[in-house]
């Protein structure tokens, strides 16, 4: 497992944008606190919990910084994650994947280290498979039933009566049933925001029926649990509602700003790259960040605004015009106008640098070991974050 | 840097594809060994020497299957993979991807420590700056120049003037010039096997066409250095090259099945899932492999066949029919029957596993810690092949 321990760089040593190897993953610090800020705030007026998803930061660092007492109630999408983030002391903890049975004795481990853990299931196979473990008599985690609000994934639809049927056997089986849980997958789908405050509606109003028929059937239900980034920043109204997840909120994207969640300069995170070359008669600047640095992702393929894999900028983050990653391979990426811009290709040396705006925050931080951490326009390097990756 | 110590399994513990934790990168070593030999076999019936590339593996115990002699020449597309294989003792390395000035150091610090390292640039300002840095007195890289053979990245064209102005300053400068490299990255745009003799041709030409450019101005050229898988398995004739570099032929993959280089049952490399829902009425099964261990690559997203993120295959890997991974999230992958199939969805009960080739054997291996290793249709994991990564 990758060293959680920060690494603070001494002052005279001054690693800055222009000295670190490339390609590097950038995290400008204040742009996290204040989205992070933003976020807090919303979900406070609006009445709820916040537990935030760190399967997009994957790092303590970042995690404590989420928390103004420095921990709190976490998402995770691993086991891998629950056990990095449990060793840095946050205890309360939603793994948030169906469970695979086989991973029931890593979860119980889990909670015998003293970890306030919830489990996700969406079966009656998966309820009985938890039961089966707690006749050997281990603390078990909680559960939490995975709802369907718009079709995107898993989870059952609210009307199921599996629901009722999963939770009489958790009850018959002696465990602990906490709540229901969604997540607003298909609104990653809208674009400038439309359709956003009627997502989170229907995100909230499918928890709420489904937490409605297991009341109904005397089960008590205290968690309600929704959360996606972009539902999260539109939901008008929460009542009934008694937390909310989103992950990618901390960085955001370009994926997030085709959506209409973020503005461009909200972007927190960016990658690091060197001009290599230059094939001029083509209209193309080669870099030293390929899809290895920056991840497969293509998710603004099918957005109005095509950012191939990446947004161009200066040194300091400040975006080119119409300029971004045409094309990758592993370790080059090409640099090109959009097509059909009249915008002119800068004029970039062999041995400048630039940033690359990442699609998904997600996928291109997963690239990367550790955060180079700065803040706002600075150059300085502050310090070196360290990311846990694997299951 | 991981530790690249092989972790051999104690015979008491055996594990297997039914226990280790998934996802999970398998590699199947029979298969590894039988791509090495049929492509070593028809290199030496070829007459050229072989220089694979190791971006692939990121592995010393896999760079071992590649030698008799257990070391040999090898290929890296980043420093980082310089470092780790020369700790292993591969101390014949060529750095294939140009070289941005400020890497020239550390490029130096790996020939201080041994290191037979050839660095790659196409531009006369590449060339400066070496000299510029040999004038320090440090022992210096050799330096192969990139040549463009179709369009498809950096590289000179053969014809291009610069190309000896880069040679006479190296010389001038006191800093060898070995020869020309080239690599074919338009056959992947092949498909069927149909072209790719004639890619072959043209990637010798150019290089060959530069080679005699050097010559004929008086300069030293003993390496002309071609290749990718593609061009590799289907060249005819290479009089004239000295060395074929090629990566992802250990494992193969997808595109390369869609590219028409090798046979499903060639694929040596994929991930072992486990089923953690059901949504019969979308005709979807959900497993715990999403995009973070299959990577983002839709590499035959424009093939004739798409498969998705990968090809599902039984627990000894035998595909099934039609069946996809049609849609990932970063923790969640979503099977399905390809569109317009009018096979049977399998039956697959939570808690089976089921394995899933990759489009891109480079950049899925690239999400994974580590290979677990297997032979043929054997489910006994027999070792642990850690991978690196980083820059």
């Amino acid at each position: 497992m990758t060293a959680f321990v920060t690494t603070d760089l001494p002052q005279g040593a001054a690693p800055s944008l222009e000295t670190v190897e490339t390609p590097a993953l950038i995290l400008d610090s204040a742009r996290l606190d204040r989205n992070v800020a933003r976020l807090r705030g919303r979900l406070a007026d609006l009445g709820v919990a916040f537990r935030p998803h760190v399967k997009t930061a994957k790092s303590l660092d970042v995690a404590r910084r989420l928390f103004p007492e420095g921990t709190g109630p976490i998402t995770v999408s691993t086991l891998a994650e629950a056990e990095y983030f449990a060793s840095g002391g946050f205890t309360d903890i939603t793994y948030a994947v169906g469970l695979a049975p086989e991973k029931i004795a890593r979860a119980c481990a889990l909670v015998a280290g003293g970890v306030d853990l919830g489990v996700l299931i969406d079966s009656p196979e998966q309820a009985d498979a938890l039961v089966a473990h707690a006749r050997g008599g281990e603390a078990m985690p909680g559960v939490l039933i995975e709802i369907d609000c718009d079709g995107h994934r898993g989870g059952l639809l609210p009307a199921d009566p599996r629901l009722v049927t999963i939770a009489d056997r958790l009850k018959a089986g002696g465990v602990s049933l906490r709540g229901v849980l969604t997540h607003a997958g298909e609104s990653y789908a809208c674009r400038d925001g439309i359709g956003l405050p009627e997502a989170a509606d229907a995100e909230r109003d499918a928890a709420l029926e489904a937490a409605r028929r297991l009341r109904d059937a005397g089960h008590a239900c205290p968690v309600v649990s929704v959360g996606s980034t972009p539902t999260a920043h539109f939901a008008r109204d929460l009542t009934g509602v008694s937390e909310v997840r989103a992950g990618v909120f901390m960085f955001f994207d370009l994926v997030m700003h085709g959506i209409g969640v973020c503005a461009i300069d909200d972007l927190a995170l960016s990658v690091l790259a060197t001009v290599i070359g230059h094939r001029p008669e083509k209209g193309w600047i080669l870099i030293d960040a390929g899809w290895m640095a920056l991840s497969r992702d293509r998710g603004t393929q099918r957005h109005p605004v095509d950012q191939g894999y990446g947004l161009v900028c200066d040194i300091e983050g400040r975006p080119f015009a119409d300029l971004i990653v045409d094309d990758a391979s592993q370790e080059h990426g090409i640099i090109a106008l959009r097509a059909g811009s009249e915008a002119t290709l800068p004029e970039l040396a062999i041995g400048e640098r630039v940033r690359i705006l990442p699609n998904h925050a997600c996928a291109t931080g997963a690239q990367h070991e550790a955060y180079r951490i700065v803040e706002g326009r600075g150059h300085a390097v502050s310090a070196i974050w360290p990311r846990m990756r694997g299951w």
